[in-house]
């Protein structure tokens, strides 16, 4: 593979999902000429294991891209913001984790197992989807393809890693306080999230809906390339650590049985049907963690509409829904040749 | 108020359903002549709290209902399927927390912000809905009184505590397992329900819906009399003790703007309206946990349809959600005369 003589960085090596950047490329045997971890300055000189060893974290600078060929960026917005386009002029190319870039008409959005081919545009920056769209299209695409998808309502299950370790920190340290009598502190969310709902990811915009919510509009219509699906969301953070779930429903533009459906998505790249109702098997939270594949069940035949399906759709949130997709880009770049050294 | 020549009992009494009944009777000051506390043989002898004293628990049998004029029964479906029949021949007039009358048609089903004059074409048994859908239903009618509902999308997020207190017990000795390395036991649900999300509640049917699903379709319709609309659910048990959530999707016969329905709710009869984005007003199970109404928020205008309109519904599923309503369908009875010493 083209990929071993690359010079790769992860730029937030230190995060969630940095530390699981770096995981997916030793399991997947990603070749390259040398890894790099990069953070901030607080981070710098602290190690993060790799391949066996460690490596120590480095400075994020400016410099740096002159040195790299393809950076996974995931420190947060207002760092991929700055960096991005540096390191695109660098000659870096850029896969990157946040929010910024995703809506740009110049920056591919791509699922590999949906739209790889939007790749071959990019022009050093490429965006990964938020985690909840991931997942979500990765199931809607092959169906979209066998029948037209005309609108979607999704309600989604969301776990608080998919707000970073404070928030992973902050559910467990309150379900301790909460058992020990103590006071429960808030500090990532804005109110207690152990053994509650928060119906609120992202800041609210002028429609009512949030930041999350239409990020899974305007995403699922910019990867699937149709402007005119209609998607109504309402994403809430539960108290799971890990995994995100989507209650869906479909109206398709004919008919498809909800046996049809789970042949087609049988079919899927990047999907496991787990629907077996007599022996309860359903996609849950719990058993997608630290997989790779988006699994789906409960898939029905909705008879409030015409051609109406529900299902129930779980992936890892840090790893489908970030990491692994990441990675799974940067295989696609250099399968395709879209990175060179 | 002609309540206070009755001769009342909860049958159930030490569940977590009647112990909440004893409380609401006690708080809201239902008058009558007596109050007893029926269970199975296993309970009798114990105790409850009651009116600042306790009421001694005595074992439900035939005969007892000779002595009684009304019984609010939350004992299981093969009690009440056994016992409202007694009950209702000894000219005890029932009110069922169980799913087993709800659907007969000879049996009102009833949430009284709604169909209260449903009560009058008893005959000596009526049903209390299904949590999820009683606090959803008291949201729906005002809205399709005002501009007709033609389809619900409804995915719920519903408290352990729906299951009773063995589940209680069991998300809280999970947490503690987890958190102390130890092993997980699973006797309430399937699959641990600690930090995970089960797609299933009640047993599943032919059409791979479950029992709690096709409750909200079929429920829904018989209290809003329209058999018409068109429903689709998917219900979930989420890591919470108590408080039901439930996001909501609504297409309507013609246009209802979010401020509309807002103004619509905020006059409705059982329901706050809990809606201000940008101050994070929305509801949330920790904060409706212990009271009686039933809060909307997140209220918006679905631009993925013509007349869409999203909205998230959350309410006490012990108290709105059961015992309250139970109560609540007493006193309604005793208003409307239709329960007589």
């Amino acid at each position: 593979m083209a990929g071993n003589s690359l010079n790769v960085a992860v730029v937030g090596a230190t995060g969630v999902v940095g530390r699981e950047m770096l995981k997916i490329l030793e399991e997947r045997s990603f070749e390259a000429h040398s890894f790099r971890a990069l953070a901030s300055p607080r981070s710098a000189g602290s190690r993060v294991p790799f391949q066996g060893d460690e490596l120590e974290v480095e400075t994020l600078t400016e410099d740096v891209f002159q040195e790299l060929d393809l950076a996974l960026f995931s420190a947060g917005g207002d760092i991929s913001k700055e960096f991005a386009p540096l390191a695109a002029q660098a000659g870096c190319v850029v896969v990157d984790n946040s929010s910024v870039w995703r809506m740009d008409p110049q920056v591919p959005l791509v699922v590999p197992e949906v739209n790889a081919e939007d790749l071959s545009w990019h022009r050093n920056i490429i965006a990964n989807p938020n985690c909840s769209t991931i997942q979500m299209v990765v199931v809607l695409n092959p169906l979209h393809q066998a029948a037209k998808i005309k609108r979607v309502v999704v309600s989604t299950y969301q776990a608080v890693s998919g707000s970073g370790q404070k928030a992973v920190d902050e559910l467990e340290s309150q379900v301790r306080a909460l058992f020990n009598m103590q006071e429960v502190e808030c500090n990532a969310y804005p109110y207690q999230i152990a053994f509650n709902c928060l119906p609120h990811i992202g800041s609210f915009l002028d429609n009512d809906y949030t930041q999350e919510e239409m990020k899974m509009v305007n995403e699922t219509r910019k990867i699937l390339g149709e402007e005119t699906i209609g998607i109504s969301a309402t994403t809430v953070r539960v108290p799971v650590f890990y995994g995100h779930s989507e209650a869906v429903n479909l109206e398709m533009a004919s008919h498809v049985s909800a046996k049809e459906a789970r042949g087609i998505l049988s079919e899927a790249p990047g999907v496991v049907v787990w629907d077996n109702p007599a022996e309860k098997i359903y996609p849950m939270a719990l058993e997608a963690t630290g997989q790779d594949a988006t699994y789906v069940g409960r898939i029905r035949q909705d008879t409030s509409l015409e051609n109406g399906l529900d299902m129930w759709i779980v992936a890892d949130n840090i790893r489908k829904g970030a990491a692994l997709n990441t990675v799974q880009i940067a295989e696609e770049l250099v399968r395709q040749r879209l990175v060179r050294p």
